[in-house]
């Protein structure tokens, strides 16, 4: 069954939720807007732009249409976009019921699993709220939402089994600052975008320690393959791992002196705890997550994941970071 | 036959020169360094260290036989490493015929394309100099000659088709801040690393333009797709090019501050002609040469190369960098 767009719902309140409303607003006459906080719900609505993120951005009025009501924002969308942190969704969503999500197209602009359940978006979605796989999609960068923002030529790649899905939302999201390319792997963009998080740690655990730029490459170099054998593992298509869609997006986080994770990974190379590093952050990085969902679902699978691996025993075993790194330098070429 | 290597030579003054007998110190009684200048090496000898490259590096004394004697220098070693810039080879070895190099191993660690022939160096002595193939070999990073120097562990592959030579050669150079990888492709990695400074001059360039991260990282996801599909067509083996040779060697190259294609691309972005670019620098970005001679070799394989073709008409037909740039951004995904 064909379907069209008319209108499009973004969810959550964050950085990239907003440069997603940003975007959006380009080709699209309304935009349905739903945050968490009704202070910032107000906010936005008085001043039009968004309290907390990319503050920068201003809104017209007469494109956005906000609320803290989850019900009326799906219920008045054909297509949703998640975009809250993948350790807040199932929260988000708790007062939603399947029957809502019923005949809506949900992409995932997350690049998370959800922990509680060791699932990726797409097979939460599926699972859990019944929504059948060819109206489920990825929405993933190599996009930092700050470069959004300053209107930065950005690419995206737009992930679903049903292409014309894939390609609907990519009309909506292409403009002057943004162009899209088109996939049909929705299991490899989204545990990529997840396992290139775990490497950013593993990057800024690395510069904390003292290993410089020689090094990191190599890192970068072993990490792309380590993708590569884990998601051909687990959803064996055809792809290249040399697009932007996984090699970019892993190389913008690794490489950015902004990227939380890195950040978060850096700390604990210098040897602040996990527990004071994340209260110093005041943020969540998110492959701290995301690499216990991995190390989890492996268990499964076997692939030989040696920077996953030590990234974990680090965050969630207490093995010290120098001597785990140490070990790792003999597993990589 | 299977040969020993009782003494090797290093050829050339600079900073990646100076890293190589640094660590071939490491494992060696004695390495045979070649220099240019006299005074360069009168002061090498008398201050045990280089005194315009990599200056915090000691030397002891008893390890280093240098030279402004290339005849010499050759003749007493088994092993020699090209460490010279590649527009400067010709003209370094001028001095030496074919039968000098009768029975060495010669290893090129130059990283380019020697212009006047338009042969990468293993070509080069092979054609030019009748070294047998199975004598020649290269030399690849990803390796900043600097952090050597600080002796930060680095990752080096030794390719030749003769395992053996590559074999002996890592041996001498593995110690504790350099581990090394033998490979077989030899042309790969000439090729590869020439390309990488291409692409740092077209990340340089986007850098000056405005471009951001985000772009970057497409960029340079596309880079290596344009290198596999380049050496592919050369040279068709069977490699994989998210390799730290190969994909790390462009990474650490494009992603550095401290590249000097990169600060020339960069340059070039802002507005500078490439003359006065050049006089600015006062130093040789490798890839101004190496494009010239990428853009003349492809008119025989005809390989699909729109970030080097951009390069090439910014440097050589002076189309302007925004509008190359503009139309580049069209072609990539």
């Amino acid at each position: 069954m064909s379907k069209t767009i008319n209108s499009i719902a973004v969810i959550g309140g964050g950085s990239w939720a907003t440069a997603i409303v940003k975007i959006l607003c380009n080709n699209s006459d309304k935009v349905n807007w739903w945050v968490r906080n009704s202070e910032t719900a107000e906010y936005i609505k008085k001043y039009k732009h968004n309290p907390n993120y990319l503050s920068s951005v201003e809104f017209e009025a007469s494109k956005i249409f906000v609320s803290t009501d989850l019900k009326e924002i799906i219920s008045k969308s054909d297509l949703i976009v998640l975009a809250v942190p993948s350790a807040f969704l199932k929260e988000a969503l708790k007062e939603i019921k399947a029957e809502d999500l019923k005949n809506k197209i949900v992409f995932s602009a997350i690049k998370g699993i959800v922990p509680e359940n060791n699932l990726i978006v797409a097979e939460f979605l599926n699972q859990i709220y019944k929504v059948p796989l060819e109206n489920i999609g990825v929405i993933t960068g190599p996009c930092h939402a700050e470069e959004v923002a300053m209107e930065k030529l950005s690419y995206l790649t737009i992930a679903s089994q049903n292409t014309e899905n894939a390609t609907l939302l990519a009309s909506k999201l292409n403009c002057r600052y943004i162009k899209t390319t088109v996939s049909d792997d929705i299991y490899g963009t989204e545990y990529s975008s997840v396992l290139k998080n775990v490497f950013a740690i593993a990057s800024g655990i690395c510069h904390g320690l003292g290993y410089g730029d020689n090094f990191q490459a190599v890192l970068i170099s072993n990490a792309i393959q380590e993708i590569k054998k884990f998601v051909d593992k687990v959803h064996p298509i055809e792809r290249d791992i040399k697009s932007s869609a996984y090699l970019g997006d892993l190389m913008v986080t690794a490489y950015s002196q902004f990227s939380r994770n890195r950040t978060f990974g850096n700390m604990i190379g210098k040897g602040y705890s996990v527990k004071t590093a994340q209260m110093e952050m005041n943020m969540i990085a998110e492959g701290y997550y995301g690499v216990k969902c991995i190390y989890e679902i492996n268990k499964k699978y076997n692939v030989e994941t040696p920077i996953t691996d030590a990234v974990y025993r680090i965050l969630y075993e207490k093995m010290s970071p120098a001597i785990e790194m140490r070990l790792l330098t003999d597993k990589l070429s």
